[in-house]
């Protein structure tokens, strides 16, 4: 307990609670306790930031506007917590139908992680290719049940994948399933579309490509910040498998609401034996919402002004000494803590003296070194975030 | 389109609201439309009761109350939508406690739903003994995977299931996998305690033996109205699988909050590669307040006042005419309609005369005759559902 490394001594009070964090963190395995786990195992913590939580804060607040007008202020918040939501197919024809897509090539999930899961159960018979660093769950709920290869994306190209490698590494490989997240988890490398186009069409076709498009609405390749999704490319690739979770770009993660885009065979595979009413009240409710022009308008201004504020972010990250900013397309920054500090011990001083909770990367398989991974949130917790990593670093 | 088999003639409006509710039912396959989508598909049905749905609707109340004033009020609701809710583990380890069993032993499902489909998908490898008439899904989610047979309720026993009739079908079908739901689902029929702990007792070791629990706050043995669950059995029954919907008894569906009681081994088996955040933050919330005892006490009240009400209401649906209310420990009966009505048309012309929404049993396999699952809701609406029904079928 106590100085180690350069950061100030914890009083005896804080190194109490420093235990307690690590323990907590021990039990969530490879992810970090939840605001809630740690609200309630920890009361005595003031977090005023939880800048690992990946999320457009914006869009929450946008959510809610909508809920206590047409949910709460009018009472039909009961109907949608009492009743059976609809089941998955009845949501999927709505979302296909705001897509631009036809109903039997969308697939409703309680969250991206239950579709994750159901991807890789019952799509990968053989071996599993994941690139590191990555989301762990897409090797995690692999293991033990097909063989995991792993194509390590590498600190000195700034963690970009070059396409031709990674076409290479497949031919090696030979699996029978590819993972690739687009911006990537944790270090928010962006593949272009035109580079990711080029290695869907340079499969094996009996391969299945997994795109985890999770934070693609942060992405941009012009400076009227489009999405550019592959999407319309599963209608010519049945192998393609694109998967989208709704937590990270309208920061509703406690809703559980998330789809995936896939060949129709894909799909009745998946509802012929299960995910009946794998949807909530509430996440039907915001599919619903997303399906309306008037909402996706609005939506589409703060989700603008969030980008512009995350880059402005990652700019004065970058000015603070004894860190390196990777580049980022997503609404987090892999940021390396240089020198001979400990990410773990850095996350717990940030908690414990400035209430400012970012994720450490000491439990990410493929990178060297100390890492956390910062999430922007609005302007105010930014400077918060900024204000105290440049306090707990300067110490050092 | 018009008289048939003695109702009276729907006019060419109503004619038109019939064929779409035809065509509605046909797409929900054996299951029923959701008020939300019938509100949606067609909004000029005016739905006064839905008694399809079978749950407390004083226990909604109740949650409601608590929703508004802890969360609402508050503004806490944003947290709860906002970030991710706790891992799986950390909420069984909440409800354990609750329960007064170890944490390794109890499973947090996103519905029940979610939990029948794990259970059946991994534990079941041979054979699957199925009791009809039942929930669909049982064998549904098992179609295709592994062998189903049925051990049939007969009418003429009133549904009831004998134990000694019981253990002779499993010894003769050879399952490695059977099902009880207690009370059953869509009769109504209980077991009594001493007889489903004499075919747990009796099955044969390596037989898994999943019991439904999601109907048992309604049943009761004695004037206490205490409930009798076999959780206590898990313990010294490694073979035992105790699924509970919390749908029903805190008529709370919208929110998806089910779990299991099983053996350790179980859980792990089935954690290690998924089900990380199944539960959305008011499932979480749910799971907190029922850990609560002030929360225990009311809902105890509005459970006790529920089931008397419920069977009063069994005692006057016996009083139509032209009906046959079978004996039901549930919330809701299981009523033949004798004579030569269809009972699909029976259930559209209380829906679109009377907005009373019942639940036809015409797709329920293992039923002869024409049947209606008629929810209890509250006394105002049951009084509307029994005149809705002698209405409609004095016609006859």
């Amino acid at each position: 307990v106590g100085q180690r490394r350069g950061l100030r001594e914890l009083s005896a009070d804080e190194a109490v609670i420093a235990d307690q964090l690590t323990k907590l963190k021990d039990e969530a395995g490879s992810h970090s306790p939840s605001l809630l786990t740690l609200r309630q195992q920890l009361p005595e913590l003031e977090i005023a930031v939880d800048a690992c939580f990946i999320s457009n804060p914006y869009a929450t607040q946008l959510f809610l506007d909508h809920l206590q007008r047409e949910l709460i202020d009018t009472g039909a918040i009961r109907d949608v917590l009492e009743f059976y939501p609809s089941q998955n197919q009845v949501i999927a024809a709505l979302l296909a139908e705001h897509l631009g897509i036809g109903p039997e090539w969308l697939f409703v999930g309680n969250g991206a992680i239950e579709i994750i899961q159901a991807v890789i159960h019952n799509f990968a018979t053989r071996r599993v290719l994941v690139t590191l660093p990555t989301f762990s769950s897409y090797y995690e709920f692999a293991e033990g049940r097909v063989d995991v290869v792993f194509h390590t994306l590498r600190k000195s190209d700034e963690f970009r994948l070059d396409p031709d490698e990674y076409l290479a590494k497949v031919a090696e490989t030979d699996p029978d399933l590819v993972v690739l997240i687009n911006p990537n988890n944790p270090d928010g490398s962006y593949l272009p579309y035109e580079d990711l186009s080029r290695i869907i069409a340079g499969l094996p076709p009996d391969v299945t490509c997994v795109v985890d498009e999770s934070f693609i609405h942060f992405a941009f390749e012009d400076m009227n910040l489009d999405i550019r999704s592959v999407v319309g490319e599963c209608e010519h690739r049945p192998n393609l498998v694109v998967v989208k979770s709704m937590s990270k770009d309208f920061g509703i993660a406690g809703i559980r609401a998330g789809y995936a885009v896939m060949h129709p065979e894909r799909i009745s595979s998946l509802l012929c034996n299960g995910f009946l009413w794998n949807s909530n009240g509430l996440a039907e409710y915001f599919f619903r919402l997303y399906c309306r022009d008037d909402f996706v308008a609005q939506y589409d201004i703060v989700r603008k002004q969030y980008i512009l504020e995350t880059q402005l972010f990652y700019r004065q990250l970058e000015k603070l000494s004894g860190t390196r900013v990777y580049p980022s397309m997503a609404n987090f920054a892999l940021v390396e803590i240089l020198g001979d500090l400990d990410a773990d011990e850095v996350v717990r001083h940030l908690l414990i003296r400035h209430g400012v909770y970012v994720r450490t990367c000491s439990d990410k398989i493929g990178l060297e070194g100390q890492y956390l991974r910062v999430a922007s949130r609005g302007l105010r917790d930014n400077q918060r975030i900024l204000d105290a990593l440049d306090d707990v670093l300067s110490e050092a």
